[in-house]
C-alpha cells in the first residue's frame, strides 16, 4: 500500500497499526472516528445491494467463541491449516510460501515439501540456519469456555459456521422455502502465521458471509434474467492452465460453458462487480480468478476469488464457493439433528434433503483498502482521495470564510439545517479557508459549502468540487435540493449553479 | 426472564440459546433477524444521545484479541478473577457466590472462605461432597497470537482498554483539547466460571465503553446546567449502609453533597436514566447503586451500578466509574510512552499530566433484554409487546384484507411508497388478517395498516394500534404524514383520523 496514504490514514485518524505504545502486534488495525464512518457507508451499501434488495435473505448474528465440536464437524480442525517452516537455529517460523517461491506451494506433501528444501539447500533468509521438518499449524485461535481446561473453544475464522448450525432455525423463519439466503457480518480471528506488515492479511477483520440455500434439483436462480447479457471478467481453470488470460464473457455464457456451476452463484458474482464498482473500483480493474481443486478449501467443489488489482497487483476482496452440502450434512452426522429441507407434494413430506449452498464472502477492511488505494491522487503536491460519494466520510463541509462578522453563526445555521435534511455533513471553522479545502480533500469530502459575504448580502453560497477544485455559486435555499443531486449523480457540477472564475 | 418471552424470542427469530443442536453452552445467545433491528435501533438511539449530540466525543474501533502486556499494565491478569469452590467429589465449579448467600462474600480472603465453609459444614450442591480450598479464576479468556506459545493473547473483557492505549492519537484528534471522550462499541468476552441459563451472565456480549478525558484540575462539565434540577434515583453507600432505602434527589444535591464524585460523572448518570426511559423502561424502574470500596473494580475510586427492577429483582445494565488516571498512567509506565495531556501557558506547554477518565459503560444485549421484559403484556391470552416505536423492529406492517381483487397489489403500492418515504415496514399477505394482527402484536410493531374493499373505493385505510387494538380510517394521501407524527407522538392516536367502530 502506498506509504503516503497510510501517513495520511494515520495523520488523520482514519487506520493505524494497534498497540502502537507497545511495539505493534502484525495482523491487527484500529480504526479512529472517520475510517469507521467510512466502513460503515460501505457496509450499508452491502446491505442495501445484497439484503434489502432481496426479501428471501435473513440476518443473524452468533458467537465468536464457539465450542470445539463445531470445528470438529466443519473440518476446520483437520484442514484449516498452513505449512510452517521453522528455522532449527534462530527458531524464527515461516509460512511455506514465504520461503519458497513455487506455484502452489502450500498444495504439496510435508515429504515432498522437505526433499525440495534439502535438493536445492534451502536456508533460513534470516540466519541461514536449517530448517525444522515442514509441519502443519493450524490457523485457528483456541482458547477456553469456562473453568475447565477440557472444554476447548475456538475463535471462529469465518461467520458461516454459526449460520449453518442454525439452518433448522432459519428454515422456519424462512417459512419452509427454498432458495433462501442467511448472511452473518461479524469479527473473525485466523492466526496467520506471519502477516508482517501487510494490510490485506490480518489477524482478525470483518467478515460478511451469506450462505445462500437452495434445491439442488431446482437450482435456477430467479433473477438470472436480469443479468444474462451483463458482462464479467473471468480467468478459469482452463484459461490459467492455457495461459489465455483474463476473458470477458457474458453471464449467460459463464453458464452454459459451465465455466460457473451454479446459477445463484453467478447471480451474486455478478452483484459483487456492481457492488464494487460503487466503491470506486472500475470494472476493468477487477476479475474473477478460478481456484485449482488443490487451492480450494475443503468444503468447497468450486472456488472463485473476486480480485481487484492495486497498481498492479492483484488482491482477493471476496471469494465464491460452491459449497455444496458439504456442512450441512456433517453438522447434521456430528450433532444428530437433520439439518434438512422438505420436499412437499400434496400437502405431505415425501422426501427430505439437504440443501445445497452457494457462498459470497466478503472482507470490510479489505474493501476499504482497496477502495482507499484507487481513490488515492495527487495534485499540485496535495492529497485528494477521490472517493465515491456513497462512502465518503461526510456529503459535504460547510466553512466560513472569515471568523468575523456573523458568518460562522450563519454558516452555522445552514449546516445545521443540511444535517436535519439528511446531508451528511461537517462544520469547521478552526482552519483558514484554503488550509480547510485542502484537509477535506484529503479525506475524500466531495463538496465543500463556503459562507462569505457575499451570503450576508444575498442569500448564496459556493460549492466547491474536491476533484477538480472548480466552484458554482448557488441560492442557500437551493441547497439541500442541488446537493442531493449531486450526490446523486442526476446533475453536473458546472451546470448546477453559476460558474465562479478563478 | 418470562419464560413466555423466551419462547416467544425463540418462535419470532428475536433470540434463541447458541448452539442447541450440539446441546448448548451456557453463556451465549443467537440472535435473529428480529432481534439484530432492535439492537440496531438501541444502538442507534445510544449513538443519537450520546455521540451524536456531543462534537467532542469520538468513535474508535480496536481488536478483540490483544497481547498479554496489554492486560498486565491494566491490572485485568491479576485483579479480573473470581473466586471459584471445586467439589473434591464430582469436581463441579462454582462461583463462591453460588454456593455461599454471604452479602459481599467475593472481597473475602481466600482463607476466611475456606475457614467459613469447614466452620459450616458447606458442601457441594450436586453431590454433597467436601469443596477443595478456594481458589481465584481468571475471567480472560486466553489464547496464542502467531505460532509461538509464548506470545500470549487475551480477548478483552471490555472495549476500554483499546481507547486507553490509543490515547496519544485520539488526543491529537481532539486538537489536544481537553474535555474529550473517546467511545468504542463491540464485542467482549468474560469467561465467567458457570452462567446457567441465566440470560443476563454472559460470555460473550456487545459493550459499549465511554471513556471521558478531563482535566482534573478543571473537572466541570460545561452542561451540566441543563440538568442541574433534574432528579435521579439513586442507592448511595451511606443509604445502603444505613438500610435507608433509594433516595429521589437532584443532579444539585447529588454534587453539593459529593453524593456523586464527578460532574461529567453525573452529566451522564442522567443522560444514562433520559436514554434507558426512551427505551420503554420507567423512571421508577431505575436506580443507581453506589458500589462499596470492596465491591468495585480495581481501577475505579468511584462506581455506581445502573439498575433496572424486572418483575422484582434488579438487573445491572450500565455502570459508571471514576477511574481516574489509572490506566492512562499504568499504560504510561508499561510502555514507556507518555499518554499525557498538556497544560499551555502563553503558547508553551508548562506542564504534562494525565487526565481524568469518567466512564459510562453499557451492555447492549441486557439493554435489549430489559426492555423486552417490560415491554411484554398479555391480552385476551395473546400476547403484546409494547415495545417504544423507536426500537420496534417495524414501525409499521401494510396488510392486505384478502389475497384477491387488486387489493394485494394495491397494498404493496402502499408499501413501496412508505419505505421510500423513511417508514421502517413489512408487507405481508401470508396470513389471514386476524392472525396477522396478532403476530405484529407479538414482535411489537406498533401499527398495522390494512387495505380493504374501501381502499379502491375511496382511498382509504385504517392503522390498528397495537396497545389498545383500536382502528382509524385515514387517506392513504395522509399516511406517511399521520405516521410520522404517531411515531414521534406528536398525535394522539384516537384524534389522527376517523375512528372505526368495532
Amino acid at each position: 500500500m502506498n506509504e503516503k496514504l497510510i501517513q495520511l490514514a494515520k495523520r488523520r485518524g482514519i487506520f493505524w497499526p494497534s498497540f502502537e505504545i507497545y511495539g505493534g502486534v502484525s495482523g491487527f488495525i484500529d480504526f479512529g472516528p472517520l475510517g469507521i464512518k467510512i466502513l460503515k457507508n460501505i457496509e450499508n451499501l452491502w446491505r442495501k445491494m445484497f439484503i434489502l434488495k432481496h426479501d428471501f435473505i435473513y440476518e443473524i448474528s452468533t458467537p465468536i467463541v464457539m465450542p470445539e465440536i463445531v470445528f470438529e464437524a466443519s473440518g476446520h480442525i483437520k484442514h484449516f491449516t498452513d505449512i510452517v517452516l521453522t528455522c532449527s537455529s534462530c527458531k524464527n517460523k515461516y509460512r511455506v510460501d514465504q520461503i519458497i517461491e513455487v506455484e502452489n506451494i502450500e498444495s504439496w506433501s510435508l515429504d515432498e515439501i522437505e526433499k525440495y528444501i534439502k535438493e536445492n539447500n534451502i536456508r533460513c533468509i534470516e540466519c541461514k540456519g536449517e530448517f525444522e521438518k515442514p509441519s502443519y499449524f493450524n490457523l485457528l485461535m483456541k482458547t477456553n469456555i469456562g473453568p475447565f481446561s477440557t472444554d476447548i473453544g475456538y475463535l471462529r475464522p469465518e461467520a458461516a459456521q454459526g449460520i449453518f448450525i442454525n439452518f433448522k432455525r432459519m428454515y422456519e423463519i424462512a417459512r419452509k422455502k427454498l432458495p433462501f439466503g442467511v448472511v452473518q457480518l461479524g469479527k473473525v480471528q485466523r492466526n496467520e502465521i506471519a502477516p508482517r506488515k501487510s494490510l490485506y492479511r490480518m489477524r482478525e477483520f470483518t467478515i460478511i458471509d451469506l450462505e445462500f440455500f437452495y434445491d439442488p434439483q431446482n437450482p435456477n436462480c430467479n433473477l438470472i434474467n436480469e443479468i444474462y447479457s451483463k458482462k464479467i471478467r473471468i480467468l478459469d481453470i482452463e484459461s490459467r492452465n492455457k495461459n489465455l488470460g483474463i476473458k470477458e464473457i457474458s453471464i449467460e455464457t459463464a453458464l452454459k460453458n459451465k465455466i460457473v456451476l451454479s446459477e445463484w452463484l453467478a447471480y451474486f458474482m455478478y452483484l459483487s462487480q456492481e457492488f464494487i464498482q460503487k466503491l470506486g473500483i472500475p470494472y476493468e480493474k477487477q476479475y474473477f480468478i478460478e481456484k485449482l481443486p488443490s487451492e480450494r478449501a475443503h468444503y468447497s467443489s468450486q472456488t472463485f476469488d473476486h480480485m481487484v488489482v492495486i497498481n498492479g497487483n492483484p488482491i482477493e476482496v471476496a471469494g465464491f464457493a460452491l459449497r455444496t452440502d458439504y456442512d450441512l450434512r456433517n453438522h447434521s452426522i456430528k450433532s444428530g439433528v437433520e439439518l434438512v429441507a422438505e420436499r412437499i407434494k400434496e400437502g405431505k413430506v415425501i422426501e427430505k434433503f439437504y440443501p445445497y449452498v452457494a457462498e459470497p464472502s466478503f472482507g470490510l477492511e479489505r474493501l476499504m483498502l482497496c477502495s482507499l488505494s484507487l481513490a488515492y491522487s495527487e495534485r499540485d503536491g496535495r492529497i485528494i482521495l477521490k472517493l465515491p460519494s456513497e462512502i465518503a466520510p461526510y456529503h459535504a463541509a460547510v466553512l466560513p470564510l472569515v471568523r468575523k462578522d456573523g458568518i460562522p453563526e450563519m454558516a452555522y445555521k445552514i449546516y445545521l439545517n443540511l444535517k436535519e435534511k439528511g446531508i451528511d455533513c461537517v462544520y469547521d471553522d478552526t482552519e483558514y479557508i484554503g488550509k480547510a479545502y485542502a484537509k477535506y480533500d484529503e479525506i475524500g469530502v466531495p463538496y465543500c459549502i463556503t459562507v462569505d459575504y457575499q451570503t450576508l448580502n444575498d442569500e448564496t453560497v459556493t460549492i466547491r468540487n474536491r476533484d477538480d477544485w472548480n466552484q458554482i455559486r448557488i441560492k442557500v435555499t437551493d441547497l439541500v435540493n442541488i446537493l442531493n443531486k449531486l450526490l446523486r449523480n442526476e446533475i453536473k457540477f458546472e451546470e448546477a449553479g453559476i460558474p465562479v472564475k478563478k
